[in-house]
């Protein structure tokens, strides 16, 4: 009998072994408020990324790839489940973001990749910024990850009152803010083991402990989310990249983020898994420009954060892996909200069947640089649909200020059309030419805010009971 | 005594031959008002240009080149002389560049790039855009090229009332005008051979010419200098690439000539001449910004031709050669005043030793990637000095309209400082806060004005005798 159940659990285990190494390993680099124009390979004239552009040249640099929010929280919550925040109650036109104070978090009903990918037995890490809900039941274990290692919110919050200062002193390309001012815990799995997080050396710590990973799972298929908290202000950076580029902190940390992308693909080489696994890097949404040099820059691309014009949602993406991926330049469009679909296809993985979700699966865009399945945008932001887009136009009905988005959102007196392969920079709004796209773009647009009809409830405006809450939008001193 | 003869002739011949196989070929393709921002790795998200992006990688892509003006005459006679068109009386207050109606030139005392390279035994071919003269005294054959196949002044020239009507349809991004509508001639060497000239299929022969001229010459050294008429308006594309991108004319154009480029690297590999040649990708100036979207980006920078800001100046460079070229990403400085010097070193010629040169030898950073030897940078334009820069700094004192360059030179009530570095885009001045730099920067630039004293008198108002002349600055119909 022994040793009948000693050759089942040998056959088991060979049939266990060889599937995982059939299934790829997947890992997202996401930066924190990175703009389009912010990469060398996306036009960059100063900032040196040598690894990412490497990677670019070596895979695929899509150059029409979308967040589905403008902001932080819900832009996140859209990447983990593939749907637009307004169905996970992840968007509020109450309140921006999650702040230090809210009660809530990502809905446990909601699935995330971790979750799809925990299913086909991988192994799973969150790394880095959370900003999907701070209580410990709302940290990532909660949502199919094994472990966790990062801040919980954004860099800046818990400023004690240093955000104004910090606007001020931004005109010094080299400013550097004191890293006690910024009270934002470190957190292990639940855990708060630093506080304040020392921010100086917080790229290298992230990097240090995503390579650990993957050297540990190295065998076995693994999910890893690195989320950055960086350039999002305030910026800081180690000795090593201080002062390196010449050209102000903002660029030390771009630096120092491709430093680390160049310590991932190396990692993976190492251990000869680089031709089995996906690598994404890509960012949270654009720039946040209030902060001038401090805040990067969207490229060509009009605006930044906070805004549904191409500068606040579409981010500079590249998708790596040499024995999966096949170079080339992708401008057709993508969306972080496709990860979970393309993920769930190429590990065999099942995409939620049970709710209406956004994710189209780009694995055939990846292994064939066949056409991009996904044909249309959305373009939301605070709970409101604010724009659309098919392959040449893109209408928009309400918009945010270009710098301040912090201001109340504006209901354009009539629809502006902006055909988006001839000017890249939405500077010629041609609606009047074409009012019949108009007419049919506004149609598709109702239909789609009747099919997020009946949605969770918003989950931002929540507090702690007995905090005193602050409100995001009109708080001026609080970050998002 | 036949003998002697014999053998002396036979070590000449070896001598010339391997002298000759150590110099490398040279070949400038020059476009026509194409922006910083139109070209793949330069950041444009639609244009597709895998040809000159593979020059990129393969070898350097300089981001912070400079034009050393940002109008056509002015940049060309600067590239081909190595000197600002102030020493050479290449650029006017009277006129902004030469018309169809201009009886002057290039003086012919200049020394060209194709001169240096001449007495050095090198084959000499001009094609394309020359507008440094149009009367036969002044075409390419009188400065040192062998040959000439082209159109001698801008593609819009001799319009016959069409520019304003061109202006009113560039709206329509797909819009192609009638090629006869331009009266431009279609010059060989000294002759006229066609007119107008069809520019549907120009690229299409400038290339083909090109590649002839290549093939040709392949066994002893060669100076090429393609100069597109395109993507200077009116936009005009062969029938392969009309429609091919689906954004429009311009980027069908730019496309078209990234084609162009491939079948130059493609006959330089297939005769095997490829490590033994440099080939320089820039353009002339920034784009025509008036034109809307018949006119490009500049991508992250600022305004665009005729304007002295980056966008007007700063152009997309590549230096492609696999033997001679060390690959990588050059963010230090560079202007095509550059090229004369640099490839006077390559090729053992010599620089002009007898009057004010403004050229900086290159050939390191091109063979070591060493420190660039540019160090400053004087923005001129319309005879004007307008700024000037070092490594972090520039510095405005006069600039022209962002979108209407044709309006008079605004002299500003304060010098501007930007910081390069920080601020790719010129959006934050910092001249109160760094005033002794502006001090320092103003003095240098009073010493430069010092420098071009005595200079050459203009040569663009002249016009021919009985011509109706017309004032390029007053005349809004008019190209340039």
């Amino acid at each position: 009998m022994k040793k009948i159940i000693f050759i089942y659990i040998l056959i088991n285990s060979f049939f266990v072994f060889a599937q995982s190494k059939d299934k790829p390993n997947f890992i997202v680099i996401f930066c924190d408020d990175m703009g389009y124009g912010d990469i060398g390979t996306f036009g960059n004239p100063i900032i040196r990324t040598p690894n990412i552009d490497k990677m670019a040249d070596e895979g695929q640099k899509w150059t029409q790839f979308y967040v589905a929010d403008p902001v932080c929280t819900s832009s996140r919550a859209a990447l983990l489940t593939g749907r637009y925040p307004i169905r996970s109650g992840m968007t509020s036109a109450k309140r921006v973001v999650l702040f230090p104070d809210s009660s809530r978090g990502l809905p446990l009903e909601e699935i995330t990749i971790a979750e799809v990918l925990k299913d086909e037995g991988y192994s799973t890490a969150a790394i880095g910024k959370w900003h999907l809900g701070h209580l410990p039941k709302y940290l990532p274990q909660a949502q199919g990850f094994d472990s966790y290692y990062g801040i919980p919110y954004s860099n800046d919050m818990n400023h004690n009152g240093f955000f104004g200062e910090y606007l001020e002193k931004a005109d010094d390309p080299h400013y550097i803010s004191d890293v006690n001012r910024f009270d934002v815990p470190l957190i292990q799995n639940t855990q708060e083991i630093e506080r304040p997080a020392n921010q100086l050396t917080i790229t290298k710590r992230y990097t240090e402990r995503a390579v650990e990973f993957i050297e540990i799972n190295k065998d076995k298929p693994f999910f890893l989310y690195l989320a950055h908290s960086l350039p999002h202000i305030p910026l800081f950076v180690s000795e090593e990249f201080k002062g390196r580029s010449k050209a102000g902190v903002f660029t030390d940390v771009i630096e120092e983020i491709d430093w680390s992308v160049g310590q991932i693909i190396e990692t993976l080489k190492k251990n000869n898994i680089d031709r089995n696994t996906v690598v994404v890097f890509t960012s949270d949404n654009g720039p946040w420009l209030l902060f001038k040099t401090h805040g990067g820059s969207a490229g060509p691309l009009r605006s930044g954060k906070g805004t549904t014009f191409e500068g606040g949602q579409r981010v500079p993406t590249v998708f790596w892996g040499p024995g999966i991926v096949k170079p080339g330049v992708i401008n057709e469009m993508g969306s972080t909200l496709d990860l979970l679909n393309t993920f769930a296809s190429l590990s065999g993985g099942k995409t939620p069947s049970d709710r209406k979700m956004d994710s189209y699966d780009l694995s055939k865009v990846l292994s064939e640089r066949a056409e991009s399945p996904r044909k249309e945008f959305f373009y939301w932001a605070f709970a409101e649909l604010h724009g659309y887009r098919t392959e040449q136009y893109k209408i928009h009905v309400k918009q945010r200020e270009d710098i301040n988005y912090s201001s109340p959102t504006i209901i354009l007196e009539k629809p502006e059309l902006y055909d988006l392969r001839a000017d890249i920079s939405e500077k010629y709004d041609v609606a009047k030419i074409f009012p019949n796209e108009v007419l049919k773009m506004l149609k598709t647009m109702e239909s789609h805010l009747k099919d997020v009809e009946g949605s969770r409830p918003e989950q931002l405006s929540h507090v702690i009971e007995g905090s005193t809450s602050t409100d995001g939008f009109r708080d001026k001193g609080r970050g998002f």
